[in-house]
């Protein structure tokens, strides 16, 4: 790891290029209503939950609803070497959607359907545009279900891009476990299997993963395999009330080395509780809390909780409060998810910036402890979540987005959090991304020979730099 | 999934390259004593353990002690334009190591310290040369261990080349999930880290992965960062004879779609018994037998034995017998590890050809007994071993090295096994990896399409073709 840079947040290269007359009259004749221009339709593509001041919106928006139809787009884009930029359900949180060089945001949202449930090989083929709740809605009747919940109800492409993974991750892993095999389309528009249904394989370069997380810089995701899991035969969630920040964190810093499998540990700081009483109507105690969720038979699960709430007890932890039944899971569970919509209502008219440091978990209290120090002396509003048995939170810096004072303070409480994670062989992103945000911070972690490597397989991939161009490193446009 | 071409193992290309008298100066003044042209060291490291003929050995052979000393070799050859093969053990199975362009030999098995141990985060990292035992005797004292077993006491570097797995990947995954980070060093010899030491990132493109399964020729790999796991709590072992390998399969299938989380499930047909038999002084019961361990609680350990002995029983399954003591487990398990030394004793002079094939877990009974079928008919001599809870297995063929009919006869009841496989959304190799002989059924697999990326991401990297070329897919030589 290199020393933080002066600038940590390298200047996105906004560079709308021109999109040409003939490339346009091309979409239009291939797919007449699926293709849009209208001002309205361009600007709701030309964004996302991200903090970042809009820039001018994509040229034109295709809808596609087949592989075919990615690959078509796809195809002309490259002819014509007009910027793609494939758009699901648009709450990534890292300006991954933004038009920097202007072009054709791809909307896959329409292809949304599980294509094939393999329930006896525990896989599910899905269309990209499909989102986590309806798959799992899907699932149901069949007794299995995917564990992967980043806080929005994300698309299945959209958190294969971004190497998504949410409150499970702890004990199911993240998308770079979870997916099997992907259809991609290239940038010259060819569709590629990057995988079979095996659960293993040594067959050549592991091209699946290369996609998990290339953020749409190597081509458009078309369909994915998924590994889904038996829904387990005992569920239990509890939540436990902490003296401090630090007694719940080194709670789950002993759950975790005990190696105790956990299959959920989430912390939540005060702040957030109180966001969260005010937005779902609860009445948490107002305390950093832990919310816990442990899998297995109900043997298994019983003595989890048993070793847990040792565990709690010895570090202060109290007012354990179960839920059994499936209503009162959800229950918690969506104040949890809820989080940041509560904390975003919580000051009217703010954005938040998010941080997504992840830590070895022995590190994980030095790393949390002093950012929160710091954030408190700042003064702005915050909340801190975490998904805290994997090292990975996010602090909330409430900023008004019209106030530059504001912005400068919640970027400087992210890079000192940054290096110090770093420092602690950690990373700048668990879970979101570095779209434009984390450029600087990606050169940082990686060092410039790794952020190299990455530029070089682009630009062997895709030499006309078309696909989501500007994101994860500075690249030259064409 | 194409349909399998005419000429399933595209021929190698033996185009030893001239090695400049200049470079093997250059190397000499560098390495001195590191640094060998004897005839003896350098056929020793001209072969592996697959029953490829002879080709040349490599011109010379370097014994790396540090990443300096690979990234000086790497750059001399890269001045050079020699071909570098890297070299752990030498216990690979598909010709991964053999000049077949001629060049140099790294030899890392020097490089094999345990450089740091962090048990509170249950990461470890070593240098490439260091073996899967040798980590685990040093890991012993901490009560962690590291799950990845390949047949052979391979290099940890190794290991990551293939993708390598092993019996207990079941529960812990293979290479793929248990590699954090790498440092590699590249085509040019320079040094380059892939990821740091949290559990999960979302920092730019999978590097890691990338590597893991590249079989050398991407770079060499430097040092690796594993993730490790508490030794559970209660290990209980446990072997139990099927009437048929029908019997034996259907009850792995069962125990894994009820997501029982069995640690190791590993099938040995009467073949393979009646050699283990022999060559370890067992008294197994000369039938398909099923072994079998449960890692967790000791109450978990005895809920997971009581279901699989009734799947088992419901199947035809007899003569249970557990091992409970470290000692009598270790005696059990050698006898599978060594199944391979065993059937290779069985019949002086020969050498085996090993399939590798893996298939969803619905598949396996309907893939393994076809091929159970034809190989009983061709009269070749056999064994069979399995991975089954993953779906993989390997047929082990005896072949005389010196018949070319039974090579031949080998090769196609291998060329008919891996068709099945695809044609059930299965993969030509589960752990194994491509090397030299499955270049053809890796085009078959993935599609001419995909092997181009592959073949570009190569080029990118190393565009002098100088890492290990000529596996994998056929390159050109530059």
């Amino acid at each position: 790891m290199n020393a933080p840079t002066a600038a940590n947040h390298l200047t996105p290269e906004i560079k709308p290029r021109q999109v040409p007359a003939e490339f346009l009259d091309a979409l239009r004749s291939r797919f007449n209503s699926q293709c849009s221009t209208a001002m309205a339709v361009r600007e709701q593509h030309g964004r996302d939950e991200s903090a970042f001041v809009s820039i001018p919106p994509p040229s034109v928006v295709v809808f596609a609803k087949s592989t075919q139809d990615i690959s078509d787009a796809v195809a002309l884009a490259s002819k014509f070497s007009v910027p793609v930029i494939p758009f699901g359900v648009g709450s990534s949180l890292e300006g991954h959607l933004l038009a920097v060089q202007g072009g054709m945001s791809l909307d896959v949202s329409q292809m949304n359907k599980v294509l094939s449930i393999n329930a006896e090989d525990l896989t599910v083929t899905v269309q990209p545009g499909t989102t986590r709740m309806q798959l799992n809605n899907e699932l149901k009747t069949t007794g299995l279900f995917f564990p992967i919940d980043p806080g929005a109800d994300a698309s299945i492409g959209g958190m294969c891009a971004t190497r998504a993974s949410g409150t499970n991750a702890v004990r199911y892993g993240t998308m770079r476990e979870n997916v099997l095999a992907l259809e991609v389309v290239n940038a010259k528009g060819e569709v590629i299997k990057t995988g079979t249904r095996a659960k293993k394989s040594s067959a050549g370069y592991d091209l699946t993963r290369l996609f998990v997380g290339s953020e749409g810089t190597l081509g458009v995701i078309s369909e994915v395999t998924l590994k889904i899991y038996p829904i387990p035969e005992a569920i239990s969630a509890a939540i436990c009330s902490f003296p401090t920040i630090e007694s719940a964190v080194r709670t789950t810093i002993q759950i975790i080395q005990m190696g105790i499998p956990i299959a959920r540990v989430e912390l939540i700081d005060k702040n957030s509780v109180r966001m969260v009483n005010a937005h779902s109507k609860l009445n948490l105690s107002e305390q950093p809390l832990l919310l816990m969720e442990f899998h297995g038979s109900p043997q298994g699960v019983k003595e989890q909780a048993q070793s847990v709430q040792e565990i709690a007890h010895d570090h202060g932890g109290q007012d354990f409060e179960w839920a059994s039944s499936p209503e009162e899971r959800t229950k918690l569970w969506s104040a949890r998810h809820n989080a940041y919509f509560a904390a975003i209502q919580s000051r009217p008219g703010c954005r938040a910036i998010s941080t997504d440091t992840c830590v070895p978990i022995s590190r994980l209290a030095d790393c949390l402890l002093k950012s929160v120090e710091e954030t408190e002396a700042s003064k702005l509003p915050f909340f801190l979540v975490g998904h805290v048995g994997d090292g990975n939170f996010h602090f909330g810096y409430l900023i008004n987005p019209n106030d530059p004072a504001e912005r400068e303070t919640a970027e400087q409480l992210n890079e000192k959090l940054v290096a110090r994670a770093l420092s602690m062989g950690g990373t700048c992103t668990g879970e979101h991304g570095i779209g434009l945000h984390k450029m600087g911070f990606l050169v940082d972690e990686a060092g410039a020979a790794a952020v190299d490597m990455m530029r070089t397989i682009k630009a062997a991939l895709d030499p006309k730099n078309i696909m989501n161009p500007g994101k994860i490193f500075t690249t030259v446009a064409s």
